[in-house]
Formats: C-alpha cells, sequence, structure tokens
C-alpha cells in the first residue's frame, strides 16, 4: 500500500486544513499511510486556531501526481476547487458537506457526505464509529472548524448533529465553547492582524 | 415532511430492489416517511430470495416526479440508470458501491458510498451505526443481495466487510450462507424457470 495525500479545497478555510489534518490521523489509525496537505496558506482565523492548540501547519501543495498515485479529499469535490492535477491521480476517498458537481472516477470509492454544517462534524463521526480516542488537540481543531462553517452554530446549515458534536468535542478539548469561539471568529475578521500582513 | 421514493436501477437486480427495501425500512425507523420502488420487474433470482423470505415485490415506477419532489437512490448514481425524470427531482440520499459518473446535485446531500461488494454491505453498516435492529426476513433478503453481487462471497470486488456482514446477517436470519446461496444462484441461472416465462 503506498502514501497518500488528504488536502481539503484551495484559498483553505478552517475546516479545509483541519480536516485533512482529521482525516489523515484517522486514516493512519486505520492502518493506511497518509499524510495531510494543504492548497493555500491557512487564513487568519486558522493561523489562531493552530496556534490556540500547538499544532502545525500542513505543508502545501499545488500539485498531487509528482509525490503520488491516489489522493482523498475533504470539504470539496470540485475538481476546479483541487489540486491542478486531479485528473492525474485517482481518488480513493472524499468526505465533504457540499452539492456534487463535476465530479466523476473511473472507479468505486469511499465518499461520504452529509448535508450537514461541517466537514470535520462528519470526520468525527467516523472516528465515534470507528472506536479511535480523538486526542485533545485534535478534537479542539475539529470544534474550530464547526465554529467556523457554523458561525458558532448559528448558520443556516447547522444541524442538531453538528451541535451534538461540537458539544462532544468541547468536552473532550475541555474548552468553553461560547468564549472561545468567539476569540476565534474575531481572530478571523481582525483587521489589525490583516493590515500586518499587507 | 413530505413522502420520498427509494429505488435502485434499471433493469434491477436483487442488490437494487433489497438495498431499496432495507433503506426506506432503515429511513422510516429514522422517522421519515420513504416508500421502496423499482425501475423494473425482479429477475428469477430476486423473486426466488422474495419468495423464501416471503416479502412483498415494491411496485414498478418509471418516473418519480408524478408521485414526490424528493427520492433516495440506492445501488446506482448515474442519471441514465434512474427514472426518466431524475432531473426533475431532489436526490436526497445517495447509496451506493459503483463509481461516480454524471451526477451532479444542485444542493448538499447524503452520499454514502464504499469501494466494496455490495449496497446491501453499506446498509447493513448503517443498520449497526444508528443501532436499529435488523428484521429477520430483511437479514435474509440483504445477505441475498450479497451472495448476489459478490457470487458468494468469490468475486473479486468481495472485502472483508462483506464477509463480516454477511456473517452477521445469516445469523440473524438463522440461514446456512452455502447451501441457501448455491440454490439462490442456480434459481438466478435456471434456464428451466427463465423458459416458464417466456
Ligand atoms: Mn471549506
Ligand atoms: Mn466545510
Ligand atoms: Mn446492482
Ligand atoms: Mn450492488
Amino acid at each position: 500500500m503506498s502514501k497518500e495525500l488528504v488536502f481539503g479545497h484551495q484559498k483553505p478555510d478552517t475546516d479545509a486544513i483541519v480536516a485533512a489534518k482529521a482525516f489523515a490521523y484517522l486514516q493512519n489509525k486505520l492502518g493506511k499511510d497518509v499524510e495531510a496537505v494543504a492548497l493555500g496558506e491557512p487564513n487568519a482565523e486558522t493561523v489562531f486556531a493552530l496556534n490556540h492548540f500547538a499544532e502545525p501547519m500542513p505543508r502545501i501543495i499545488k500539485a498531487a501526481k509528482p509525490e503520488v498515485d491516489e489522493v482523498m479529499l475533504v470539504d470539496h469535490n470540485e475538481p476546479q476547487q483541487s489540486v491542478s492535477d486531479l485528473a492525474d491521480v485517482t481518488v480513493t476517498d472524499v468526505v465533504d458537506h457540499h452539492r456534487i458537481n463535476g465530479f466523476n472516477t473511473a472507479q468505486p470509492l469511499n465518499y461520504r457526505a452529509e448535508a450537514i454544517g461541517c466537514t470535520s462534524t462528519i470526520i468525527t463521526e467516523m472516528f465515534i464509529e470507528e472506536k479511535i480516542d480523538i486526542p485533545v488537540q485534535l478534537a479542539g481543531l475539529m470544534l474550530s472548524a464547526i465554529i467556523s462553517d457554523t458561525l458558532l452554530l448559528k448558520s443556516p446549515t447547522t444541524t442538531d448533529k453538528d451541535r451534538e458534536i461540537a458539544r462532544f468535542l468541547a468536552q473532550i478539548a475541555d474548552i468553553d465553547m461560547e468564549s472561545y469561539g468567539i476569540d476565534l471568529l474575531k481572530a478571523g475578521t481582525d483587521l489589525a492582524s490583516k493590515s500586518d500582513k499587507e
């Protein structure tokens, strides 16, 4: 079994980065050789979350085929949102919460999508189904992704499952969801940090 | 919440019929209003399985929109294998084990595919995940679908998961998998029964 890469969409948000890290962790626990990578620089909110839980940013790639034959997609499925050479590699797994658009495969694959608020909610369910313990830092990051995608469980896409999983992750990470969530969302809209970068 | 229809592909095999019946049962237990239908007459093998477990054949439809706005697909995703008016309804759920080909949606949906031998294997997993008891007759039918799709667990598409789930279903149905399986596969290739029909 050869190594695979897993990544979220271009112009990554927190869910795209975190879901890749979490799914790589899960797949490695299940015996596969999977590395999480990203298709672009993290935004200010994602940097805040990674720093808060002392977790590294995945390295950034543009194309997959120079490194691997097989890939896994999280938080997207549309080819134009993915690596530039998606057509040259085989997609073995997708975990997503978006509509399916222009995604075709030559072979059967594992595809897990739910019409809910966040990919990280689905990945947390998969940890539970597989009875794999979620590390504290990863729980904090997946909670961050849910807070980000659902605007602290207030967006219209939020489901009861997102709420239930968010509470579950907050407990593992020992985080006060409300106060941490406000800090996280503020970091993402912080004009000061943005003008610092420019 | 309005009623939905669930169906397998045109020219149905045993998995297409059985997966629709099983997924309708599961969704109804989860509180939805879902009816299993079929897109064509059952083959001789499917008739044998339905008779053996005294289960009715779903009624046959060609188009969905005259009856419902939303549908669920099992054992297929390619529009040309589906109802003639798939473009006029919303697909809310797919459970499948084939490649994804030409399937696009306007909205997020629940999509569950695995690269394994049979859709009924995946649906059995979903019963287990949701902690819903599988009725004896449905266990026998889902076992029949796995036997049919995997040629008694001997086809190259068969995975350990299919084998494990088949044993689990055989236990619930109290069926000797080998002897029943040979009878089932023979019914599907029975020249006598075929010439009877002609
Ligand atoms: Mn995203
Ligand atoms: Mn997302
Ligand atoms: Mn089939
Ligand atoms: Mn099948």
